[in-house]
């Protein structure tokens, strides 16, 4: 079948079969199909979706397309955990320590910041000497040491995904389920691990706004990781407002820090409480998530957790030394204060105009991110606030490209204050996967 | 505002501003805009259409984007028509010196074949000698000299629709009803008509067999030519069969000749007076279209249609005496029948099946045509059949790259003999344009 005709199935809501799916992948990646038959492609997709199957296939073709990360030697199940992405989730680095340090290791291969949401790589930057440029051997020598690392998404590990990805960004078909579920578990299959705690965020700073369509994300990478044997579960966790109180690199592994000494945000400990407990119930750690949620409470609290954290960031380079210190960190040098202009009741935070300020305060010139800036949030949706009352405060250094009275501007507009008391969202919507409620 | 923010706003179903459209095309044709941006841009339209004024403003973009036909020192109001494309569609070749013999210029600019469906250009090809190579200058000076040109479409017309339209075939991005009228509307602003008679099919022989979408692209045409001062009138035609007898370049011309005569197929006669009636209305040489009617009617058989076609010969280098006796014409050697397999009435002629079949016989090496070979049709919908009586005939030479006994039994299938009467087809379904109805 010509490439012209796969688009045309596609286009007009058929279902393609598993060799022509592998037939476009391949091809694409041997460069014999142009970028704008696959841009076409792409865009059916978007408007016609795939049905799980279809799904499976391409993440398939995909993980196929290059060398994947050989765990073999790891002893035990290794567990790997993924977030679509949001602002202030800074959940893996509460999370792996806490699994890791349950006896099972973690193996993580995260990307890079995404639009208005942060990325656990430029997270880890922040903390001086750590090395998350790690070659797949040195991710499973890390693993086998010290039972966790995190490393960068190593160049050529999913080809495909590379260059479909820059073609989606490009070609405005990103926000696909289908197209994100297959890069998102393509990374995953090639990842080596047994074991995958999705985390899919939902709400208005999520890649995914619609709840429907993160739902049915959700369910194609479970169906996905079903189909290839991968033990798995999606929480389908809120991103109306975001999560914690720090959004900002530097800021954000500090977050981290205090959330394993216990006394992090209540919303990010009970997130990552949850998540960590549903990756030992998946990888026989627990016998159910309630009892790994007991599990990982315990070791939270006996500072287990915060241990296997300096011991991962020793093992990759960096100083032990800010698990203990956090001030160790960069910080910015310059505040600003945004206020309430009203009394009442906060009834929403636009998660995503503080995603997006947090980033122009870390633009520098050249590309560059400055670590330390963040935005730190006072307020929550449900919180009482007087007139003039701190909402949030800026931490930047300048010059700054932007101007941070604007900023602070587009920051106080993020927050909506009524009259009436406005009642939090919840913090998991839905859990999918075998045995979903335990 | 950046291309993947006008290709998002377009697959979010948004309208596009006049500017957006012209940046577009603009920065498309100067290659600042690649290919896979342009075919993501063209899937949207496809999944989400364009309304009338976004249409308007991509024909108005493209029509500029090369160097158009100066028709001014013609006289009067110059005619042009144009065919969406059928099997047996010879309508060009009947109407065009009819419209001429009344005082009414017509220079029209064709297309090749397209897929199925033949083009006049092909057609004209079978007359020894008949050149339809015209510069933008030797049409204009053709259509002074006996007020008939028609020209082979010139590189460069429209290079922004030639750029598009290889891209829209190889993405599946042909059948949108907006960028079908677009790339039809913007090679006849180009033209330099005043008067523009669009003959839309619809049915399964047509390019947008649905019935919705081809009332959509005749709307969207006479829309765009009301926007740009052009007179326009869309009859949507018939093609669930194919038009007249003969199917195949060097017969239907043939059959065209005869239709001048007075001799032709009832229905292939009915529609181009009716077509033709029609342009005379909007040129101002009928008060209606019934009037233009009496007026073609009076001309067809008189033989003046004749006589122009002969003029339009001679003045294009080819030999006017076909036009008395076109057995001068080139005609195939081999003849085969193909015969009914049961008694009763004719249901359904397929017009796809028979003009895929009859481009199959015209088929030779190395892309060539064989403007002889030709399907002439004994049957049409409702006729009553004998078992074993002659549905078609089959005209080719050998040697055939195809195996004449499989085409003899596609064309077969594509005659459906049902046990009731069957009524044939309405010629004309609608009529769109200023004063439709007359």
């Amino acid at each position: 079948m010509r490439t012209v005709e796969i688009i045309r199935k596609k286009r007009d809501g058929k279902e393609l079969t598993s060799a022509e799916i592998h037939r476009l992948i391949t091809n694409y990646c041997a460069g014999c199909i142009p970028d704008y038959q696959m841009a076409a492609f792409c865009a059916a997709v978007y408007f016609r979706g795939m049905n799980s199957s279809e799904t499976l296939e391409l993440t398939r073709a995909m993980a196929s397309s290059g060398h994947g990360v050989d765990l073999r030697l790891v002893d035990g199940p290794v567990a790997d955990k993924h977030s679509t992405g949001g602002v202030g989730d800074t959940t893996t680095l509460v999370v792996a320590p806490l699994v890791a340090a349950a006896g099972v290791p973690v193996a993580k291969m995260s990307g890079g910041a995404l639009g208005h949401t942060g990325g656990t790589i430029d997270k880890l930057r922040a903390i001086d000497g750590l090395q998350t440029s790690l070659t797949a051997e040195q991710l499973a020598s890390a693993v086998r040491k010290t039972g966790l690392a995190i490393a960068a998404q190593t160049e050529g590990l999913v080809p495909a995904d590379e260059k479909l990805y820059r073609l989606r960004h490009a070609t405005a078909t990103v926000e696909s389920p289908a197209l994100i579920a297959s890069s998102i578990m393509s990374k995953k299959l090639a990842g080596g691990a047994d074991v995958l705690l999705l985390d899919v965020k939902t709400g208005g700073g999520a890649l995914l706004t619609d709840h429907c369509r993160s739902v049915r994300l959700a369910e194609l990478m479970v169906d996905i990781a079903a189909g290839a044997g991968l033990r798995a579960k999606a929480v389908i966790s809120d991103m109306s407002q975001p999560l914690g109180r720090a959004v900002g690199n530097s800021l954000e592994v500090a977050e981290a820090i205090a959330t394993l000494s216990g006394e992090g945000p209540p919303d990010l400990q009970k997130l990552s409480v949850h998540l960590a407990g549903c990756m030992l119930s998946l990888a026989g750690a627990a016998d159910d998530g309630r009892a790994g949620r007991r599990k990982i409470d315990r070791l939270l609290h006996g500072g287990h957790g915060l241990q296997k954290f300096a011991e991962f960031v020793e093992n990759q380079g960096g100083n032990p030394a800010i698990a203990e210190n956090p001030s160790l960190l960069c910080t910015a040098e310059k505040r600003m204060a945004v206020r309430s202009p009203d009394g009442g009741y906060i009834a929403s935070v636009n998660a995503r105009t503080i995603g997006e300020s947090a980033a122009a305060l870390a633009r520098r010139g050249g590309g560059q991110l400055d670590l330390s800036a963040a935005i730190v949030l006072s307020a929550r949706v449900g919180d009482r606030m007087q007139r003039g009352q701190r909402l949030a405060t800026l931490h930047f250094n300048q010059p700054l490209l932007a101007d941070p009275g604007e900023i602070r501007r587009r920051v106080g507009s993020a927050f909506v204050i009524g009259d009436e008391p406005a009642d939090p969202p919840p913090l998991i919507h839905n859990i999918l996967g075998p045995q979903a409620n335990n």
